[in-house]
This record gives C-alpha cells, structure tokens and sequence, in this order.
C-alpha cells in the first residue's frame, strides 16, 4: 500500500482544526503529509511542516508559494486539505483546483452563494474532487440512519429536528475575548455568526441523512450580548424538496451545553435520533413498538456502516475518527471508486445559500425565503 | 385537621385525567371527595360517584344538577374540579365561579380569547379562587427554578428552549381512532390542535419560571397526516416582555419520544434544563463552571422546593404528586394563604392569546403577531 | 366503596417514613386513618393523629394503649401499620396479629431469626395477613419483571446482580450525628448495619424476581470509617436453590450515589435491567438482539404492570405510588382476593435469616454459610 | 521529527486487536510502521505487511525470523508490539527484550506467575522498556482521576467498585464457536476465562487511579454454562496496601450489557465514577455537595489530562485515541523522558498473580489469599 501525498494549507500548530486533519488523514496509514503552508507567519509554518515530516523544499512559507511549488511536480500532492481562516477558503480552493489538485475545503467553503456558485462550476471543469469536510456525516452511525431512510426503514420523512447548541460564547465578560469577538463581527465572520459557525453542519446534516434538499427556510436570529452584531442564537423553520418539515436551532449562549450536536428524524413508519457527544448510538423507534438501542459495530447494519467502523461494539470511537473517515473515503474516490456520501461542493454551496436565505429571512421578520442556490433551481 | 369538601365534574370511570386529580385531591388527606357529576352518562356517573364514596343526594347526572344541588347547601363543597371536554370548561367554570365556588380548571380554560377574558372578570368580580391545572409547575424542581431566576441565580435571562413533543399520534393507520381523531378536527378541538393541546403547557413553564409573559410570538405550523385539519407539529418562536427569546417545538409525531417535555433557561451567569421524564434533577451550570446535578430533596433548596417534596431525596415523586402539590396550594389558598405561583385564570387566558396568535401567524406566513390578550396590552 | 378504617403506629410529624405510608394509604381513597399512636411522647401523638383526622377516643398515646382500645371495638381498623424504631417491630406486630388484626411491618420485620420464626407462625395461626414493606416490588415495572421470568422471556436465570448503594453517611465529619451514629451502634441497630438498612431490599428483590429464594452466601464487610462498629459497606454473593449466581453490593460511603437501587437480571434468553432513581423503565435485551427501552403503561405489559399503574405512559410514577400499590394490594387482600406479590412474614424471615447468615460469613472470612431459616430447610 | 521505527508481530488482517494497534502508533505521525510478523500464516503475514507498507525484506514470515532480521540491523526498529495468542506473549516478549529492543506487549503479559516474574527480571536487566497494554489507563479523563487520588481531591480512598462485564458469550447456542470457546477452555486460556480476559483490567485500573496495589482478594466463579470449564463469571473482593476496600465484578453473560467497564472510586472527601462507554467524562461528588460533570478538554484539568486530549471540549475521543495515548507515552518514553503512568511489566506481573489467587480462592470456598507476586511482597 503505497501512501498517498498529502498537502494541509493553515491549520498551524496551536490550531484547534489542524490536529482533527492529522489524525484523521494519518490513523488509518492512507496519507503521508508531504507538503504545507501551515501559518500566516511563513517563518512558523515552515519550521513546523519540516518538524511533522516535510522535506524543506516541500515546507512552503504561504499558499502561493505551495501552489507554485506543487504544480511543477510530477510527485506533487494528491490532496489538499484548506483549513484557513474562512475568509480565504474560497481563492485557495478555487485555485488548487484550478490547477487539478484534489481539494478538502473546510467550512464553510465559502463567504458567499456566489463565490460557492464559483467553485461547483470551477470543480465541475477540473475533473477534481472538491470536498466539504461536514465530517460529522461520516460517522458510522449517521451512515446508518442515511441507510435506513434510503432503504425506507421509516417511511417517507415528516420531519426532522436538529440542534448544534453551546455555550461557550455565552460570557459577556469574555465577549471581547478575540477568539470569540470575530465571529459576531461582520467584517471578519461575514453575514452570519452561529449560523453560519455551526448551522450548517445541522442542516447539512437534515440534507445528508434524508438524502433530500433544503428549499425554503424562515429564520429567527438574537444577538443575546449587546456588543454583538451577529447572532448568537438563532432557529431556522424549513421545508425540503420531497415535503419533510425541518426545525434548526443552533446557539452560542446555552450555557451548560457543550457541543450539544443532536438530531431527530420522525418517518411514518419510525424515528431516531443521534447525538454527536454519543456518537457510536442511534436510538431507533419503529411505530408502535419500543425504543432500541442501536450501537456501532453491532451485526446486521449497512454495510456503509461497517466499512466506517474500526473496533469492536461498544469500543467508543470518536470526533477525529469521523474526520478520519472523510480522508478513508477521499483515498477511495482519488483512487477512482464512487464515493457519493462525500460532502461535495453542492454542499457547500447549498450551505452558503441557506446562510444568506436565513439572513434575508430574519431580517425580514421570519418570511419564508427560497433557500436553493440559483444554480440549482 | 378538617377535610375540605371536593367537588369533579368529569373525569369518569376510564378516563386518563380522573385519576390524576383524585391521587392528587386524596394523597394529602387534604380533600374528601363530597359532590361529583363525572361522566356524560348521568346514570353512570351517579353510580361511580357514590362507588368513590360521595353520598347518593350528592352523586349527580350533569354539571347543571350538581350546580343546583350544592349552591343551596351550608356545606357546599369547598373546590370543584372541572375535567370535562374542553369545550365545555367555560361555561361550567363560569357558572361555577358565579355561584361562588372556587375552581380548579383543566387546560386549556377555555376555547376562544374573549371567554378567557369573561372568565378573568368573573373570577376577579366573584372574589373567588379560579386555577388553572397548569400541574408542571408545582414540581418541587420546577418551583425551584422559579426561585433561582427570581433571585438571580442565573442572571437576566436571555433564552428559553422547551419542547413538548411525543409520537403518540403518529401511526396514520391509527388517524381516524376516535381518541386520536378529535384533536385534529376543527369541529372539536377549535382551532388549534397540537399546540393547544402540549404546546400551552410548555408556553406556560417558560413564563413561570422567568416570571415574565410572553409578548410577541411567530409560528410554524404542519399537519404531516393527510387526513389531518389542525397541526400536529408546531414551531413557536417569541419574545417575552423583558425581551427574552423563546423558542417552542410541539408534536405528536415524534415517534419514539414518549413524553417528551422539557425546558432550558440560559441567562447571563449560567444555564439550566428540566425534563418531566426525570422531573427529580436540575442540570445546572453556572456560566464558566461545571454542570451540577441538583437533586430534589438536597439541602439547601428553596423554600418552596422543601415544601412540595414529600420523601427523601433520590426517591423519586411523579406526576401525580406534581398535580397534588396543586392541591396542597389551592388549600392553602381556600384558607387565605397566598399561593402566587398557583396557575390562575390569568394565565389560561393568556395561553388562549398565544393560540390565536399562533394560529394567525401561522396562517400568514410566519409574521410575527402580538400575543398579548387584550385586557393586558 | 367504603373506605378501609387504618391504624398506624410510629411515623410521627417529623418522621421520614411516616409521609410515605400517608400517601400510600390514601391516594387511592381506599383507607382512612382512623387510629393512630404515632409518637414516642403520648402527648404529642395524640394531638398530631387528631389533627390527622383521627377521633379522640382513637388518638393513642402508645401502641399498647391502641391495642387495648381496638381489640375490643366492633369499629376496629382493618389494618394496622406498624412503622416504629426497628428493635420495636416484633412485639408490636406479634402482639396485633394475636389480636386479629391485619399487619403491615416496616422492614426489618425483627431484629432475629427467632423472632422472624416467631412472627411468621403467630401470622399462620392467626390467619390474618402480615405483609412487610419491601415497596420497591410494587413498582409496576418491577412486577413486569417478575411476570417476564415467570413466563419465560429470559429463561432460566442464570445471574442477578443488585446494588444498594448511598453516600449518606460517608461524611466522617458527620458520624456522630445521633441521626446517623444509631445505624453502626450494635446497641441500637443489632448485629448489622447497611446490609440490614439497605441491602434486604436488595435480596428480597432478587427473589421477588427470579421468584426463587436464597439458599447460602458469602460476605465481606467494611467499616470505613474509624468510629463505627457494624459495617458500612458489604459485598454478599449468593446462590438461589434453581442455581442462579447472585452477587450484592450494598454501601452507605458511596459518595455521590443518591439512592441507588438497581437489579440486572440475566437469563439463558435475555437480560434486564431496572432501577430505583428511574423506576418507569426496564432495559430489556433478547439475546442476540437489541437493546429494548420498556416504559410502564406501555400497551402489551402484563396485567399486574399494568393494573398498578395509574396515570398515562411516560407520566412518571414515583416512590410514594409503589408505597400506595403495596395498599392496594392490602386492600384487595383484605377483601379476600389472592395477593401472592405481596411481601409476607416469610419474606420478613428470610431477610432476617440472610442478615444472620452474612454476618456470620464475614465475620469468618467469606467462608459459605445457609442463608435459610431453619424452618424453611 | 523522525518517525519512530515501529515492529508489529500479530494483529493480522482481520483480528480485532490489530486495527486498534495502526490506529495508536499512526495516529499521531509518531511511529512508522516498519517490520512486521503479522499472521499465523507466514506467507499472508508477509504480503500482509507489505501491503501497510514494510518494506520486503522486513515483511517476516514469524517472530524469530524477525527477530534473527531486526537484531543484526542498524536501523532496527524502535518498538515492538506483540500482538499474538495470550501464550505466545511470554516467548516472545523475553526474546525481543533479551535482544535489546523495546516491548509493548498486549494482555495477559503472561500465562503463569512464574512466567511473569521472569519477564521483570529480564526487562529490568535489559534496561528496555517493557509495557502492558491496560490502554484503558491513558484515557485522558482517567489520567485525570488519577490525579485527583494524588492529590488529594477525594481524601484517603475507602472504597473501589469496578465491574467490566459483558453479554458477548451469554448465547448457549453459540458457546462451540470456537471464537468464543476457547476462552472457556484451560487448554487454550489457561486457568482462568472471563477474569483474566476482562478483569484484569479492572484490577490494574483501580491501582492506576487510587496508585495502590491489591495485596489480598477473595474470589467467587461461575460458569453459567454447562460446556464451560472456565468461569464466565467472577466477583473478586479485594484489599489494597493502604486499606482500600476494592469489589470488581466481571461477566461475559451479562446479555445487554456492550462493554461496560466503569469505575467508581469513594473517598474520605468525595467520589467519582467514570464508564468506557462514556469516557470523556466523569462524575465527581465533593462531599455533602452536588455531582459535578467533568469534561475531558475543559480548562483546569491536570497537564497530564489536557498533554492527551487532542480535540475541543464535547468532540468525543474513543478507544482508538486511548491506544495512541499508550503509543505517545511510548515514544516519549523511548526519546528518555520518565512516563511513570505507562503499564509495566511489573503492572503485567501483579494482573497474573491476581488471576492465579483469585482462582486458588474460588477454588477453596472464597477464602482470603494474597494477590501479590512473591517477589514484591
């Protein structure tokens, strides 16, 4: 099994994201880092790409510099992961691909519907993979409740219910605190705060399982500190294509909260439900029967499920193995394999259209807005 | 220690809400069951009243019988406990209250807003006690929220989450069960189905224990079975009048939650949650801190919490005591205690405003409406 | 329906068991307290039984004066209570079914096996009921337990594993408390302490089950804190006649652990699992299968769950109600219906039999001893 | 950073443990993999190891063939894992260490007392790190634990309460796969089943968090199921140096139960409780306070918690990132920094001569006998 080559754009040491993409493109053994640009100071990304193991010439001070350093090569990378600061995502994802690198963007992919309307059409001429790391779709368990409503294990979908709540923005005293003041400030965190931060993982999310889209939505946003003009807090109604009924809440400020990531799907023949702080459960309800606790690694699941799954039952497996499973299934499809559960760009894209149709709905008192992409109307 | 004389109307043999109040009414030694009119059939509700041990004189055929009977007694009943269907909860609690007993109403009060502002003159004109089986709210852990919010525990409080969702009706085989039926049928639950039947008691939890009222609201509303007029899901977001956001989900097609209520309150210096299935515990952080679990029973409670709690701690108590510490308070309250937190008329009327409210939003698209009654704007 | 006439002995204002048998006796409306004797000081249990509802004439200063006074009214209480400081239950008892009264005993039923052999033959020649308290078998969950062993849903037990463990009294700071101190003192609280406060429960359990009984063990105990005699900790492995392995921890130091009662029951076909801080549920898993989320008032529960169950699914039932089933089931007894879940006299025993047993394995170091009475060998 | 040169012997395609093994020592780019001895079948073994990437001439058919391959080797490998049958570890171990390399060998370390005596002697000589694997052990939330005994958090430790048990064999039917069996077999598994499978990992955590050893225990086994040789089922109560009460029951019949490893651990001042099935928390009562949540990743954690945490707060890390925490200490170990928490050979030791007490004492009635090695005693 020879490794493939992998580059990582941002995600420096100290960064909370960049650990996540380490561990998940090296635990299964797919992917050696071979070429970064890991810091705004170039002097700092360098020396820190030679200490994880870049020879020095592939220990790029800045993206410009990789992009011109890797596309000479004829062993240049095989995938590069973008986890800069959300503003950039859409330049250096447009131009790896451009020049017909594979591409994980980190989200949101871009700052607005156009830019992402940009990126779907610039992947679409590439040839190239241009994925989304909506990596929390990639646990075992999230495959499995994708499986069971695709095989009609619930019947069609009336509804589905979806919170991403915390409270780690919910001191006043620390709300100038600039890890936390950026993002409910417009001119660095765009139109949208906790929406745009953790909203849409939860719609992706309603997306991904249902295998359906999101086309209208209306939106509800408080800023619950005063020196914020992003929300903090904010519920999104919506309907999707085949008809299912979708609520969102998603918050900074619910103090107790952790990373309080759940969801509900309600079918006419059964519900369930997942939450991201117990990842390896679904709990599955068929109508008129009993609750059951479904667990990772247990016999008779999907066989998307399986794959996804490294240790036995009730062996807990975690955040950095989801995102691992995005890098198994990226090393899948650059080998030419289907791999159609891959948060593509389309996601991406829908996701920034959704933020910019819940914005225009809370501005406007909660109207129901079309949430699609023009693209994809 | 002399019993107070009780009087029921409704809740006869076989119904779900008969049992409740008598456990409630009874498990204190408190009242004695004097007078009832319990069921539709006179015959059968003379027989079964007299089997609970009320005097055969004092085991009527109707409501109006019973009125009769007991206004012209010296030892007329004390509390008479209207559980019938809800369409007939106005005119009897009216009449009853005319005549110059105290009342105990089931949920909702009435069905339109104007009654529920005749019921508010008339309990105020009579000077009589009108109270509202709003029973949630005398859990001991309930009421200890209250008192934390009002001596700013958790500081100004900027959200309210609570969900009252089960999926007992959502079997679409089971639609056109008379017992599911009704509440979505217009010509016998008004206008409101889901909301006004789950929805109003979590609309209630959320300004008992901020001790504040709800002024403004916008709704979502979705009947999933076709066969159905009224929702069976609902989302209600709304302002309260300190300018708390308050966010609402309400269904009865959440197959696989049973009983689902639950509320979360996040102010300024800390968060906390309550769920009726595990009514017992609070989960309370502190802004900064840790979750504790707080205990019904612990040392150290409020007051009010002591007072409503009958075993030791991590025994647990359940809805039945819940809605006998309604009982415990409305004694209190016949013998000229003050009991504030008792849910009043004033409260069942302000449940039917936010109904229609909801309803008319709902109905228009989401816009956000007043949800004030009109004798309190 | 006329009310049964109830005496009560001990349990006085103030008292933690004394609200419990209260709520019991009366939820249902089936007993009225009648007579009582309720106070170490005459004077003080007169004026509260009075105050209760008692008459004058039958507000006892003493048990003996109460037995005295009904033996020879033709209005005597149908049943009698007897809820006094532990050393008092055998003669109390002894001398009121030699009377001809109806007993319920508060666990432990005596102090000794002698007494326990005592009691159960005055029971049987006085062909009155004697019941003991062991309340958490009333739970309508736990008889659904005892109904899937008996018709075979789990097969053959092969393994029962129950804890009763606190933290109550694990401050040492706290040890000389008079409140707690008396449970340590083998001059107070006999030759055991927490396995005969807590862990009969537990065992009694065990069989009430399985329906099986205890036929030898082996202890370990532990005072962990300096100032006690009798043990504060205990381990007790068992073996029932059918063969079934049954292991038991019982602890009052366990800091942090509230009141908690739990039994997991595993047989050749499945396992459960219930416990006492959330006693609406069983954890059902066929073999082989998922795991089951059972919920009292489902439908489909045998007939014993479900008679005792009084308000609607997921409605939580709590401590104080088991209290109310175990009347209910005296109240049926007394009518002269089959009551064979009642906890009897020869469960008393055994109990006692068990405390004797594990205190003399302990104290020769976990050698195997009988765990039966003599008379049931 | 130089990578580590990593060897691997056992832990072919398809086996359980070896997934768990790559995903530790590749996780964090730390070891590479570099010779291996993967299979029973020399040829798969080969093209096995091949395939994860070592090079032909390092892909060795068995232990000794490796052994002869990477002694004479300058660029020998840094670390080997033996990841064999149960009875192979002791030959294998001894050899690698004798020739001077570093061992990680998985549990039982031994199958005998003696064997594992021989082990410390040998690795002391060597000067080489021997470690066990009790992965269990570097799960951040219990290196958290530990430091909380250590320092004082909970006062002196009265009491450990441990259970790891199971349901995976509980299926008769299933009792002659021979994936099951040979746990049950002496001739395969030695003297002892599910003790020595599970609970000797219960037993080295309680000494890893209380930092204590077992000097004494009593055991009671059963085999539940009548093909059995070898117990399946096991309580063992213990006593530590410093006078910890221990109790520690093990079970692989215990239908519907996953894998539930949980500890709870009582002190003078509090307790706390952690389970592998939840492992990023733990639930610490101060005492005569509430139970407060502890989060892995939250601030004020000790170094060694926060040094093994790798992602945010409420992102859930699992069993695989407990096995690279081993792998972390490991090379840290190996670059010559002290890692006292790493499971030794001295660790491996103590679990064998509990196996062998606890089985001397089932054997005898559960009498008390001295769990620890001879030559630590």
């Amino acid at each position: 099994m020879k490794k493939l080559k992998w580059g990582m754009i941002g995600g420096g040491e100290g960064s909370q994201i960049g650990p996540a993409h380490r561990l998940g493109a090296q635990a299964d053994g797919l992917f050696a880092l071979t070429a970064a640009a890991l810091d705004v100071n170039p002097e700092k990304g360098r020396e820190y790409a030679q200490r994880l193991g870049c020879a020095a010439d592939r220990a790029y001070g800045d993206w410009t510099e990789m992009l011109a350093g890797e596309r000479g090569r004829d062993d240049r990378v095989d995938l590069v992961t973008v986890a800069t600061p959300n503003s950039t995502h859409f330049e250096i994802t447009k131009a790896f691909l451009e020049a017909g690198f594979n591409v994980l963007c980190e989200k949101p992919m871009t700052m607005t519907v156009e830019e992402g309307e940009e990126i779907v059409r610039v992947a679409r001429a590439s040839g190239r993979i241009c994925a989304v790391n909506y990596c929390y779709s990639a646990y075992p368990m999230v495959r499995e409740m994708r499986h069971m409503v695709a095989s009609g294990q619930i019947g069609k979908v009336r509804l589905v219910i979806t919170n991403f709540s915390h409270g780690h923005h919910g001191n006043a005293a620390d709300a100038d605190n600039p890890r936390v003041r950026w993002r409910y400030d417009p001119a660095m965190a765009g139109i949208s705060g906790q929406f745009a931060d953790c909203g849409i993982h939860a719609l992706h999310m309603a997306s991904f399982i249902t295998g359906d889209e999101v086309r209208s939505l209306s939106a509800d946003f408080a800023s619950t500190i005063d020196s914020r003009t992003l929300e903090d807090d904010a519920m999104v109604n919506f309907r999707m294509e085949g008809g299912t009924v979708g609520r969102l809440w998603t918050s900074s400020v619910a103090i107790g909260r952790q990373h309080g990531f759940d969801i509900q799907v309600f079918g006419e023949t059964g519900g369930m439900r997942w939450a991201s702080e117990q990842p390896n459960q679904v709990y599955y309800t068929p109508v008129g029967g009993r609750t059951q606790i479904m667990e990772k690694g247990e016999s008779g699941l999907s066989d998307e499920a399986t794959r996804l799954s490294r240790v036995a039952i009730a062996h807990p497996e975690g955040f950095p193995l989801a995102v691992a499973n995005i890098y198994v299934d990226l090393a899948a499809a650059i080998a030419g394999e289907n791999r159609a559960a891959l948060p593509s760009a389309a996601d991406g894209l829908r996701s920034m259209a959704a933020v910019h149709a819940a914005v225009d709905s809370a501005g406007r008192g909660g109207v129901w807005v079309d949430a699609r992409p023009t693209m994809f109307r």
